[in-house]
């Protein structure tokens, strides 16, 4: 850049996949970008907003070979905000919610870079919604836990040792892979017949999903081959689903 | 109107309260909407989206000597549908949240309207992250639970006991008439000292917050005469917002 630029970091939730899932804050941050770091769950056609000059950074952790550590993802927002000016950092979902995101605003901060946040739809409730479940409903669930599958430790977060004994909607980010696991925390806490939903994909085209029990959920998730990156609802809000009833039918006959 | 409207509900979320803190597909169904039924924590300027001729409801539960009873917004959604066409039922926040959104679609579906379900972001998390609050952060919670101060029987929720035993981060909606009732909850978990935010008209022109502790949060927020609608924080990631420290300095030389 010939001009000088101010150096700024706004860090903005993308919401759950769908393009048109953004806000409007979202799009002018965007809009007036230099530069742009994107993640995996991020919807590449967002970045039609940033002007064709400005700079477009892959730093997902999927896809590539190439994978930026946190530390060097920071470093990079730094760098990048000295040399171009405005970075949008763009996030899937909401950036608070397991993103990491406070991590990068403060150490640009750090830096005496301006920071900005500017919030997303986080998947957790964005796409139980949209797949036609209510994370709370009067008389049913008072509540909404969302916990992480994925600690820093590499284990299952002890949060998901509590939710499960908990009155409240659970829903489990980044779990799919310790589906086994998680199940048999429930039923250890007496809800095998609790029901549950797992949501791959939410909001996207390639949406998939599946409504079952505790009991029954593993093997409805194997046999649809279903994987990362996916949500799981937990508790009988997942009755609400228009096609729960049906499902269990159809499935008492396929997999007893 | 004299061409016939094919009936269709969407249920839109409009975010915290900041005009451009709604989705963008949240936009687009305000400008093909006949009619828009709003809340008391809508944006008005939202209803600049929609058409001059689009008839504008206004269902909230505040502002006004007459209100709306659920049934009767219910019952009025379905009627307006048949009369008018495409309901924009536009909801603070994300309606799934404590909204009693669910019920409104289900009723519709009842008489078959066509829904649609379009989420906001929900104040239990954007409005913390704006005010600079992850609800979740590697190191401090690996959760986030949000509860209702205010349920059905007009007590306050067990599942707010739970929350105060948990390690999650609790957010509370609805919930700062009821206090000193939940202060000392967390009290009794041996939690005064943890952090505490509350923050009121969230995202808006207005936005007020104090952040103190457990054990303080009573006399401050009493100070600033704070009232609905506001969000309660606890949890320990309340210290990272860039004003905690100097906060507390400051308390400890006025209110002790």
């Amino acid at each position: 850049m010939s001009t000088y630029q101010i150096p700024k970091l706004t860090l903005v939730g993308a919401g759950p996949g769908a393009e048109d899932l953004i806000t409007l804050r979202g799009i002018k941050a965007l809009q007036g970008a230099d530069v742009v770091l994107y993640d995996a769950l991020v919807n590449p056609t967002l970045l039609e907003h940033a002007k064709p000059e400005a700079l477009k950074v892959y730093v997902g952790k999927r896809r590539q070979a190439l994978r930026y550590t946190q530390e060097q993802i920071n470093t990079l927002i730094v760098d990048l905000a000295f040399t171009h000016g405005h970075v949008v950092r763009l996030k899937g979902g909401d950036p608070h919610v397991f993103g990491r995101g406070n991590e990068e605003l403060q150490y640009a901060d750090s830096y005496n870079i301006d920071t900005e946040f500017i919030p997303g739809i986080s998947s957790a409730i964005g796409v139980a919604g949209l797949a036609g479940i209510p994370v709370t409903q009067r008389g049913i669930s008072e509540s909404v836990w969302v916990v992480t599958g994925t600690t820093r430790e590499g284990t299952l977060s002890d949060d998901v040792l509590q939710a499960a004994r908990s009155n409240a909607t659970v829903v489990i980010l980044m779990g799919v892979h310790r589906l086994d696991e998680i199940v048999e925390i429930f039923k250890k806490e007496g809800k095998a017949g609790t029901a549950i939903a797992v949501i791959q994909n939410g909001s996207l085209p390639g949406e998939q999903y599946v409504l079952g029990t505790v009991d029954t959920i593993a093997t409805l998730v194997a046999a649809k081959n279903m994987a990362a990156p996916a949500i799981m609802v937990v508790g009988e809000v997942v009755r609400q689903h228009s096609r729960f009833q049906l499902e269990q039918i159809a499935q008492a006959h396929l997999i007893y």
